[in-house]
């Protein structure tokens, strides 16, 4: 099967959750939208007028005649055919009961810099900003990283979920890099207190699949686009 | 089966989406914060001390020996069993894309009232909340409702999925009714415009489950403790 992943181009975004579970797999896939003419592609597909199931929003899978939208769905429905989730209903519920917890969290890291409206620019809000940063920092970031550090260490603290891992390991990796890349002073200080998901990141940097694709041209650098956004002044 | 849902007494909230499917179903299930000692025992279940896989937050059912969390996985697991969602994959992939689509709607439906941090009160964010709803009203309610009304079209017209509806059809019943408390002068105006989803509503209020739980104790009235509360100062 050959996948085809529909994106914005030029930010890692949301469809990086998604790019890390096809590249560790290493499953065949295009990444549309970074062709020639592929936003257009992928813009008639949510304009839904030649579809009686439109996304609402990138990122959206199509497999076949099937397309999937909506990041922890595209997992979801990924997760068993990579080898990268439980097969069996309470494992693929339990895995994709985290995965939700983690897009909660990827909204809230993404509202620290725009928590008026994602259209406006983050200099016409950034007053709000500091103000939702200070607090996710202080009460947000410790809930959902103690969180998952729990989890991982009631799991026996070498991956989450199963004992090869799965797409919420590789999702954590992404969660990990990424706040350390939007929040570095802040992450410095609090990384001592979640030892397990800093050794989860290292494990997962190392699988053969995410480190060719981490050291290719295909993994997009950070900026000031994305998700994960560095701002000075709301880094604690 | 008898089904244990675990949620915050006191308010709708997130656990209103799950009851309204176990009520139309008429599935047997006790609300269990809603009893005595109820909260205690929920937070048991979230402290994680007796549990390998803790939920992150309430909601969350308990199915037998499975516990399963997060409002839209809840009804992931219940859909079928309760004859409101397809069997086939592509049919639960499909209604479950759009439940996520709602969940992100209703996360920007409470952000409208508490745009910086969930803790703090209304009172000491009610400019960015003033500035935050304008801008909802202005963009994204259009955007999801429109969304949402394109779907139902295209589906027919009586439901968003299947011929007899489904648990995104009783979400969005909650959701038109939601909207309507918090922001009744804006949705007055704009009900014009979403005419499909308006009848959905009609219809879904008057599902034999649906009614006799709507005119029952069971149902909480809305209140200002919520994700849908109504500031006269944030309604456009």
């Amino acid at each position: 099967m050959r996948y085809q992943l529909y994106y914005w181009p030029g930010i890692q975004g949301r469809g990086e959750f998604v790019r890390l579970a096809l590249e560790d797999a290493g499953a065949d896939y295009a990444d549309v939208a970074r062709g020639k003419g592929g936003v257009a592609a992928m813009q008639k597909f949510i304009d839904g007028k030649r579809l009686a199931q439109p996304p609402f929003a990138p990122p959206f899978l199509k497999a076949g005649k099937l397309i999937v939208a909506q990041t922890a769905n595209i997992l979801f429905y990924l997760g068993p055919r990579l080898k990268l989730a439980p097969r069996d209903e309470a494992g693929r519920l339990w895995v994709h009961q985290l995965q939700l917890t983690i897009s909660d969290f990827v909204l809230e890291i993404h509202d620290t810099h725009h928590p008026i409206a994602g259209r406006l620019y983050f200099e016409d809000q950034r007053a709000a900003a500091r103000w939702r940063s200070a607090d996710f920092l202080h009460y947000r970031l410790p809930k959902f990283l103690g969180y998952f550090e729990r989890v991982l260490k009631a799991n026996g603290g070498t991956y989450c979920v199963g004992r090869r891992g799965s797409y919420v390991d590789l999702s954590l990796f992404q969660v990990v890099e990424g706040l350390r890349y939007a929040f570095p002073k802040s992450m410095k200080r609090f990384e001592k207190k979640i030892p397990g998901l800093i050794a989860l990141h290292d494990r997962v940097a190392k699988r053969p699949g995410v480190k060719a694709y981490l050291n290719s041209p295909r993994r997009l650098p950070f900026n000031e686009w994305g998700i994960f956004r560095y701002y000075k002044e709301l880094d604690g």
